[in-house]
């Protein structure tokens, strides 16, 4: 039997599954839909508040940045969400040995990727707030 | 003072913000960056593993097809999220009086525009696995 090269690109592609409970892709689906890697994400993307242009421009922070910036993120989780997203190579940790050390931290290639697709998160979050708290009351008014 | 439309659209984007953790969007979105909600989007926007085609067909789906489909999804976590995506206005619970009775599930034009971001996220996961594991091993090499 011969393949394609349509069949072996399909063979690819059904590699992973994350409908799968036992396959990677699951646990990477369950790290990366997470509030705080989105908001790490959006800050190291140049997508925060502050910035109002219409192309955010990337740039590198600092723990005690970051930790300001995402409200009522704890030591924590910040610490722990920053090593996963290292380890996994979404962003690069540099220290500088300035006194006290200066920690940095900037998306890698692989991050930006992935910020890409974060981003709209946020935003489609913070344009549809008012749509789904109109919904939530509606629903709360025909179930009580 | 007078303000133009620029301001005014500045002022109604600068509404919300989930970076602040008093924010109604922080909350949202951390109910929408969850790993189930990613799964039911795309398995009701017809964005399943047994979909071949270019654009996913949506569809209406039955609770025990959710709940085969989403495998390792516990009962009490799959009905807690479907109550709160219903409550949210991003899908629709149909019951039809059959015997015993039939419930079904079906995204609404809000569970869409959602669908369309989260959509990515289970492509991102599987598409990058492998990248990602070889920088896990990499970096756990490298620190060990």
């Amino acid at each position: 039997m011969t393949t394609t090269k349509a069949d072996d690109k399909a063979q690819a592609k059904a590699e992973y599954n994350a409908f799968l409970a036992a396959c990677p892709s699951r646990q990477l689906l369950d790290r990366i839909s997470n509030k705080w890697v989105v908001l790490i994400l959006c800050a190291l993307g140049g997508d925060t508040p502050e910035h109002t242009g219409t192309s955010p421009t990337p740039q590198a922070m600092r723990y005690s940045e970051l930790a300001r910036l995402l409200t009522g993120v704890s030591q924590k989780m910040l610490t722990q969400t920053l090593r996963a997203l290292e380890r996994d190579g979404l962003l690069t940790r540099t220290v500088t040995p300035t006194v006290p050390v200066t920690v940095t931290y900037q998306l890698t290639d692989l991050g930006h990727s992935l910020h890409h697709l974060t981003q709209p998160l946020r935003h489609w979050a913070q344009t549809h707030m008012d749509q789904v708290q109109a919904h939530r009351e509606t629903h709360d008014a025909q179930t009580s």
